[in-house]
């Protein structure tokens, strides 16, 4: 029976740990020091507060003062927690994570390097751990069309696991496989990495079409398909510069995921309030007062310095990223126009 | 000024006339026989009955038996006629398509032959053309994500002209072009028609998703993104296999147009109808009574008998299509576990 340690119990943590669980995985699940409530949920029996979803009493858990017991002898080290924590997080677990056989990461975002330069968040656990003298273990990034709660309730689920090491993503897909999580073995880490914050992105823009129905009380679904399929585009060229297979934007992590995330979550709400007209910043402030944070808004300077320091000549290939840019960052009260000019096919 | 004549008064003939109007086209637009009550309807300025949009006034209307009249020295003929009448619209229009610089086509399906053979309908005419001893102008194929109301509404809309003389995309892709009506020429003719009925088939298997949530009481979105890549996946598979361009289908002809077929629309309305559990059949009947056709249902046995007329082999790669068989022709009660598995990655 295989054994896992995922580092933080969120959303994605939690329900990682619940299909694991049905593979028949020996489940250890570690709460930050933020997680205490969440920690308290789950040994109660009550559904986890972010997902409304009750996890497995087999799910062993831990507080974050009990990392090392943790991860005392598993296979398998899970990276869960939010893309902020990442840097304290990876210090803390690293011996832990020497001693395991795979590191896998479900948490997914750009961490700015000292310099100032955007890594994707394996190079950056990577550079922490070169600093550190410290070998890692093989790699494997989790990613994919998953909504966490669907994920946990055993809802069938298709996802990604990329790892540079093909074999590695292989067993991992085989093990973890149960009737209702599937896995698609990938060797593209980089495009399993680009296309999810990127997505993030994108789902602000789709957001954006659906509010502007309700502003103008007329459908805007060819402007929003427009917008999808511009989106996966620049998701491609984005991928295919920093190394990464075509075919992953076109497939469960870049296709698959822009569809869930431009369905339902938060960047795509956040969208629909611009495209009613509340103002960039004023929708912000509301999410913000609500307690909903919004991912794709901190990744848009981000992405927008990775593409300048990757190949600034791409800028004009992904002009609905900078639309993005100019309508959440500048507020343009033109956004129909901004997101119509970015993503209609220009005059031959 | 260029001129056109666009046979076929419905929702996308209309959506194509008035966009036409308004980048400077003289128009003509020729009802068929089955068309009069549009005619009317367009003649006396009131909203098109289909797609409630009043049609320019600038547009000439032409009732069915005054079609040499409409066709007389246009630049261009646009066949926009329901798939079934095309072979013989296309008879009676022989003698004007064979003297106009260019035959467009917004129609889109499968045509069987009558050696039972499933032709692309641009293969359909040329055939129809050659037994006349008729030489027939290029043929640009129209498709992409296009709702017929909101392109008549001047709605911001992205499409895309097929041609094989890419130079003859390019230039009406120019010429058509106005502010909001927006053409990506291209040289896939091939890709483009494939796309074109595959998303209907598709739009039923999103639609089923979508109604699994109605039946269960909560949301089935990674299911429907994960066939949503699948689908993707499948009409890049039959598109390449018939010797079209991979790109394609990531395209506006694929993904784009698929993104707004799952929106709305009669398919994804069927597939909803299954999911909620009426049963393909009784649905199809409760469709048929509010007379609502739903194209992708005809195109499930054609796309069939096309891939395996193409590539037997083509069968196990894509296993969408045939569960779309299982649930809509054999009325598969457990339709849900037949999607899941026709969508989520195998064991690796």
């Amino acid at each position: 029976m295989p054994s896992i340690v995922i580092l933080g119990a969120g959303a994605m943590g939690s329900g990682l740990a619940n299909a694991l669980v049905r593979a028949g995985w020996e489940v250890n699940l570690w709460g930050t020091w933020l997680d205490d409530h969440l920690i308290d949920a789950i040994e109660a029996g009550s559904p986890h507060p972010r997902i409304d979803v009750v996890i497995s009493g087999k799910v062993t858990t831990f507080r974050s003062d009990d990392l090392a017991k943790a991860m005392d002898g598993v296979d398998v080290v899970a990276l869960s927690v939010a893309s902020a924590g990442v840097p304290k997080v990876v210090e803390l677990a690293l011996p832990g994570i020497s001693k395991a056989q795979a590191l896998w990461m479900t948490t997914k975002g750009f961490l700015p390097a000292e310099d100032g330069t955007i890594q994707l968040l394996p190079a950056g656990v990577r550079a922490i751990a070169e600093e550190a003298g410290v070998e890692l273990p093989p790699i494997v990034a989790i990613a994919g069309p998953v909504k966490a709660n669907e994920c946990a309730a055993d809802e069938p689920t298709a996802t990604i696991f990329g790892c540079k090491d093909k074999d590695v993503a292989v067993k991992y897909a085989r093990e973890a496989r149960s009737d209702n999580y599937a896995i698609e073995p990938s060797d593209d880490e980089v495009g399993v990495e680009v296309c999810a914050p990127m997505k993030n992105v994108y789902a602000i823009m789709l957001g954006i079409a659906d509010g502007l129905q309700d502003k103008t009380g007329h459908p805007h679904h060819n402007l929003k398909a427009a917008t999808f399929a511009q989106a996966v585009r620049e998701m491609s060229i984005l991928s295919v510069a920093l190394g990464a297979k075509e075919a992953t934007a076109y497939g469960l992590p870049g296709v698959g995921d822009l569809e869930v995330t431009g369905l339902s979550g938060r960047n795509k709400v956040y969208g629909s309030r611009i495209g009613r007209g509340e103002g960039a910043k004023t929708a912000l402030e509301t999410m913000k007062e609500l307690e909903q944070t919004v991912e794709g808004v901190p990744a848009i300077p981000l992405a927008v310095n990775l593409v300048e320091q990757t190949d600034a000549s791409l800028k004009e290939r992904m002009p609905l990223l900078f639309a993005a840019q100019q309508i959440v960052y500048e507020d343009d009260p033109n956004y129909a126009d901004v997101l119509a000019q970015a993503v209609l096919p220009p005059r031959p």
